[in-house]
């Protein structure tokens, strides 16, 4: 019909655009028909709803017209205005994949999400909420999204959280630059080593101060936290990045007594808690200290990675800091997403995902520790049960540099736990890390 | 049927806690059954969606059952798990207005939304990008929208914008944080005396150290700010707030020949630029020295304050820094919201949207220096024909207190220029600031 040829992750504007083409280049000439919305959203197997937009973006901008009971036309455009822009505007976008297995990155399987579910509470939090959508949403966030996060909380870790104590922020970076401003630039961040580099360059970037601290087989070195001169540390207890050190008790314990003793800080980021797929999870550090650690989490691991919706809870010192600086300002997060996720939360939505999700990564864990079982004593797996991830010792390997290697020559996109250094250290070498959050069974049967 | 009282700001979360309330409580008995979605939909004078929600997550949490063809009943719920939980959650809402007419906050009129526009082109790309939507945003933003902020500034203000040098953030406070992070915490940031509050404690909030320099009738005092060893200038040339200068164009090359000289950035808040009522717009900062200017503008004023969604166009030396900075972070705005607001810069939406609101400020204007002619020689109207505020002299008054005073024994609420001052400064005494953007006719007729 038209010789349509549609970018599918965005099939309106590529629709408009190409039309629009033709219409400028003469290949659709002035007062030519154009086909029916529904026969070419048949052709191109696309929605109406898709041509729809298309065309009365093409209405809006004068390059076609309607006529009432004879359709859609083409219009003379002898001058257009605006001209046609030919400027690249994909500069920023990925490059081509060179490798088959990604277990750098790792973002959740796209067809986990329950995106029919998730479409209709948004349709129904549009129709439910209506002009209310527009308000100013209050600086911390949605007071029923903050609500049905402290019901989950309760539910799934037992924490007893008052509402009000919840912010709402757009994913971890901007939570971290929250935290800066509470605590403030003076003060020295503690970060452990190894970790992800995001943590120390966010931290970085927002002004403030940091120091590595070691990581060992039971979470960060306190001793060396303690001699640090650090106010204030991030941790990961229930799973930490990359190293996989789960922090026992005893040692959760003594990091809140360094926290009283100095009267700083602890930042339990809980990135990935809701994956442990064996045993039960320990206490979290907040319900242990609540005065002095603030409880870090976000939903890019378990909804989807452009869902930049995080949350924190404050202590009550640090809450009431947070509104004598923040109370002037809205709330970063649309109403929106803050209410479409409510209604996922309340209604159970969340919970049953998870539960999915976790079935899912059983079965990509079991196929994958078999494959490394293949190595025999080439490979040491240690896995603690939680996460996202396990570390892989190769003690025959001659270097970090040439794990990588023979894992690109397989078209495996991997990292070395030495790859998350954020200062000097030993003895980490010869581990890779699995992150096994991106694969999916027909990846794994390629391995 | 069942005595409810709903929040209708909040209609379906009121409805199902209430019915919750009303289980736990026994008022609705084990076994009882509740009326259909449709019944109390029209009991209640809401949508049935709205009904439908509230079961469904009285039905997930365990409080009611569903029997085929019979309808819902209630559940015996001998220990609520979780227990209902009384914390108030309201405590950051807004207190009771005690004014009725407020000129200091001033948000656009809730009823000049195009709400159901904007209803209908949100579904439209719910269903139009479908799954596509979870995807991670490039870091500067989903390339649609910026390419239709492109065609916008092309249309509207005949600037020539490299799509790819537009970086979309959640608001202007979330933009100076950016700029902040490009430009570095060790440069001094210039800020206009007096301005709005919030700019110069952004920059202190965000670790940059910031400067006063006066601004006068023709925009920021040019010789001040070179002695002030800053090396950026944050300033709003079209329609300075409160004192509503409109910086000629000689003074802006003064300002970009100043910038030249020390290697520094202006940057262009252009944030009520829409609303030039009389008269044709003055050459941007921007159009005048790309390679200096940070241009920024938001969509708080002309779309609603609740729309964290806003812009900047990066010269090209800093959008390179902006890349290498932030190219492994994820956009910080959801897709979602780019998408749809893409679709009404496309459609033609957003400058039908203007054009309703210009005229509309227009007629509060006339009615409001109608008002103010009234009252004859105590008062001086300074009156630009830019942006949504005006500047009136009450040379007669005593002081600004005396005149705030006034009116709020009138029920105004209002601030005076000196409220606005960022460092000491006179001669600005006796200047009220009236904003008359959150005005509607009936409260000006109560004036």
């Amino acid at each position: 019909m038209l010789d349509l040829n549609l970018d599918l992750k965005n099939k309106y504007y590529s629709l408009y655009s190409q039309i629009r083409g033709k219409i400028l280049s003469g290949k659709i000439k002035a007062g030519e028909k154009l086909p029916s919305k529904r026969a070419l959203a048949e052709e191109l197997g696309v929605s109406v709803t898709t041509v729809q937009l298309a065309y009365e973006q093409l209405l809006a901008e004068g390059y076609i017209c309607s006529r009432e009971r004879s359709g859609y036309f083409a219009e003379r455009v002898n001058s257009p205005e605006p001209p046609p822009r030919n400027q690249s505007v994909r500069s920023e976008s990925a490059q081509k994949e060179k490798f088959f297995c990604d277990m750098v990155k790792g973002n959740t399987p796209a067809h986990m999400f329950p995106f029919s579910t998730w479409a209709r509470l948004m349709r129904l939090v549009l129709a439910d909420c209506g002009e209310h959508l527009l308000e100013r949403v209050p600086c911390g966030g949605d007071p029923e999204l903050k609500q049905a996060i402290s019901d989950y909380l309760y539910r799934s870790r037992g924490l007893d959280v008052d509402p009000r104590h919840i912010i709402i922020g757009a994913g971890a970076e901007h939570l971290y630059d929250v935290v800066i401003k509470l605590l403030g630039r003076d003060k020295i961040f503690a970060v452990e080593n190894p970790s992800y580099g995001k943590i120390s360059s966010s931290y970085a970037l927002g002004g403030a101060k940091w120091v590595a601290v070691n990581v060992g087989e039971k979470g960060i070195d306190v001793t060396q936290l303690a001699n640090s001169g650090a106010h204030a540390v991030h941790i990961s207890p229930a799973h930490q990045f990359p190293t996989g050190a789960v922090t026992p008790v005893s040692v959760r314990l003594k990091i809140t007594e360094w926290a009283n003793s100095v009267g700083g800080y602890v930042i339990e980021d809980d990135y990935d808690s809701e994956f442990r797929l064996s045993g039960k999870p320990l206490q979290n550090m907040f319900g242990l200290c609540p005065s002095r650690v603030i409880y870090m989490n976000t939903f890019s691991k378990t909804l989807a990675p452009s869902m930049r919706l995080g949350y924190m809870v404050l202590p009550p010192e640090l809450y009431n800091r947070y509104i004598t600086l923040f109370s002037s300002s809205a709330n970063i997060v649309p109403l929106f997403e803050q209410k479409a996720l409510a209604a996922m939360l309340n209604g159970g939505y969340f919970e049953r995902l998870l539960s999915r999700l976790k079935n899912y990564y059983r079965g990509i864990r079991k196929t994958l520790l078999e494959k490394l079982f293949a190595f025999g004593g080439d490979c040491e797996v240690s896995d603690s049960g939680s996460g996202l991830h396990i570390i892989v010792k190769f003690p025959r390997a001659q270097s970090d540099a040439q794990i990588k290697e023979r894992a690109a020559e397989l078209g495996v996109n991997l990292k070395c736990v030495s790859d998350y250094l954020i200062a000097p250290r030993t003895g980490l070498e010869k581990r890779a890390v699995i992150n096994y959050s991106g694969l999916t069974a027909e990846i794994l049967e390629k391995l």
